[in-house]
């Protein structure tokens, strides 16, 4: 933990540590303090600072990438793997998509301000809903030192002040970043608490920050599914978050087979490591060619475990276990099930779902819509790849998460999902009979 | 607590109690199943099971009065207040009342289906954005039996199954009007389960709800203080609700005099124990008449506490304690303070509003519009009295509670505050690149 001189200590006394709920609170009470800035600053200027915090990135570059160097180096006589390594490694090709990610967020539509609804009542007053900023966003995340800056692009854009706490493994990254975002702020007048890193990785502040109801207003976990599960199990702050992207493929009988093989390929097969990856493929007894589209993914690499129908298919698939219809594998597994018909394949969804995104193909337009209506996901799909459950494909910009929650926001969450409304009576004398 | 029959137990076992989490559960998965059900009723039949639940609650009145006389008896007993069992009290007046809401309800315009937003991708991609139900709603409430009625419409207009936790004092009451509502749906073929009450008055239940992550999908508390307190407190569940009402009325330099003390009269003393009474008034040292305001309001027959320039308007004015600028009296008593201008006058607003409902008065277009941008209330007036705070005056036809949350919905929340979304995507066989 940081130390942290008490300005009240006479000389000749030992500095008192600040514990992690008084850190947390002096933290959020400075970025609240900034965020009545942000807030009535204009589109263009948090343009302005976005672009102004990207220049600064990119002149920075050599101390970032100095101190990504010294989070390599401890990662790698912690002996991070190969793919932790990965994610922390910056370069200059990275260090450029950072900033340019800056700029794009810059670019993007500022949501605050917008008349979400008006309306004039008989008595004569007038209404409206605005679109305003949350307030105060913490940001939990891992290992990836882009988080720093893309999370914070989205926070201040949408007039939010942020508190990013870091993994230990990017803690220079992380710092580096954070003082180019900050100069970047500065010359533009900005106050710097508007995006603040957590001085400390002692693991406390983030339960700190977990209960800080009424100090911060929303936390995002990025990060694996310990992480997230973690903060859903311990906040008593509003969390955005999915947990799990259990999501599935049905391959309907009226399904063209060309476009069901390559669908299939591609949601599990084109990265398997994202949340939007297929992890279950249902595939209708009605389907005619289930061989051919279990054999691609097959001859793709994918191990496939299935149930005793699925097997039927393909002497190369395995066994699946009652765990496997609710595994998450992020990689080249996949479980297959066969189904008669829509309704089964909307019972399985409903039971094994995560809620995140699921698909069905079909050349059959009262399947397709009866799939849309009655699966209850976040995102629902009708001939198209799950994975393109992304903020950017979705034409949101960027995104700070995918939720599965029911309320505020599901699915990919960009800048409206960082904003809330607040309601403006404008009147002429009226009191209420 | 009830007893529940343990199905599993062979004769002459004792019967098993059903533990608090257990009964939750078991009325959570028959809500659940009964919502899938609602969430495909095209607009007109859920409108016509509120029409026929009207009609059920009209036929049934004896049994409600009767019923709603023994907690009438009951409450007496106990030596309740005049004011709690005013609030208890059902005569034929209050329950044409309840069922004409019920047939209002029904008139309001469906959310459920709603395309928010909808947009079309460069690779074609068709994305649409669609309100839906929430799920299922969980309600927790004090003596007012008209909650059974008004919870339960609201969530049946809007696609969500309802789970009712009323108060004991109205606990024959809660009964007899769920058991006409529930009529109303089966003679329209919808499972009963839509709208379900508690069986029980047990205590733990209520804690076994406000942790009931996954199967309760929000709470609403709608009662006293302590009540929302402890939802608040204990809930796992996201919470819909305001704990405190603490109003501010500005009176601007700018201010027309005589508006001034009317929507002051008003905001006050219209109604002084409701949400969205005024409990504290800032008066600018620039408006000329803030003696005329505070003689109008002590006259009405209000106490008034002020700081030491706000005693100086009149005789009559006692001295506010550091612990009034806090205080949501609910009753004819009333905070005032002399402002120097605007900029003070947000700050104490900043200070001290519980963010539900702040007003200014003034003639100053520039200074309304500031308060309008800066006041950070869910809702915020301009010439208008504070008591217009509701779902009703607001035009949403009726309203389940307002919220003070910043997630989600703010102010007055009805319908569409009971609904979420889910983004359909339509595609015609896109691979993600």
């Amino acid at each position: 933990m940081d130390m942290q001189s008490n300005p009240g200590d006479a000389a000749g006394t030992q500095a008192v540590q600040e514990t992690p709920e008084a850190l947390v609170a002096r933290l959020a009470k400075d970025g609240r303090a900034a965020q009545r800035v942000l807030a009535r600053l204009s589109p263009d200027r948090k343009a302005q600072a976005l672009r102004a915090a990207a220049a600064a990135l990119r002149s920075a570059h050599g101390d970032i990438l100095a101190a990504n160097a010294q989070d390599i180096a401890a990662g790698q006589a912690k002996g991070l793997s190969a793919a932790l390594l990965d994610r922390l490694r910056l370069d200059e090709v990275r260090l450029q998509g950072i900033a340019d990610a800056l700029e794009q967020v810059a670019a993007l539509p500022d949501p605050v301000g917008e008349v979400i609804s008006a309306a004039e009542r008989p008595n004569g007053l007038r209404l409206s809903r605005v679109r305003i900023p949350i307030g105060l966003i913490g940001i939990i995340y891992e290992s990836r030192p882009n988080v720093t800056a893309d999370a914070a692009a989205l926070c201040l854009r949408s007039g939010n002040a942020v508190l990013l706490r870091g993994g230990s493994e990017a803690l220079h990254s992380n710092h580096a970043i954070h003082a180019a975002l900050v100069a970047g702020l500065e010359s533009e007048g900005i106050p710097a608490a508007a995006i603040q890193l957590v001085p400390t990785q002692d693991r406390a502040v983030v339960g700190a920050m977990l209960t800080a109801a009424g100090l911060i207003d929303m936390i995002v976990p990025r990060g694996g599914k310990s992480l997230v599960a973690r903060v859903q199990a311990d906040a008593r702050v509003p969390v955005l978050a999915h947990l799990d992207g259990i999501c599935h493929t049905y391959i309907h009988a009226a399904a063209d087979p060309e476009m069901a093989r390559n669908l299939a390929l591609n949601a599990k097969m084109r990265r398997t490591g994202i949340c939007g990856a297929m992890e279950t493929l249902l595939l209708d007894t009605q389907f005619p060619a289930s061989e051919a589209v279990v054999a691609a993914l097959l001859d793709a690499g994918c191990e496939l475990r299935g149930d005793a129908r699925a097997q039927a298919l393909d002497p190369r698939i395995g066994t699946a276990s009652d765990e496997d219809w609710d595994t998450e594998y992020l990689d080249a597994v996949l479980s297959v099930a066969v189904v008669d018909g829509i309704e089964p394949a909307l019972e399985h969804i409903a039971a094994h779902s995560s809620h995140h995104t699921d698909a069905i193909v079909t050349a059959d337009g009262e399947a397709a819509e009866r799939f849309l209506d009655e699966v209850d996901s976040a995102i629902v799909m009708v001939n198209a790849s799950s994975q393109f459950a992304d903020g950017g494909e979705f034409g949101l910009g960027a995104e700070i998460g995918i939720a599965t929650g029911r309320l505020h926001a599901r699915g990919p969450v960009a800048l409206e999902g960082l904003t809330t409304y607040k309601w403006q009576v404008r009147g002429s004398g009226q009191a209420r009979p």
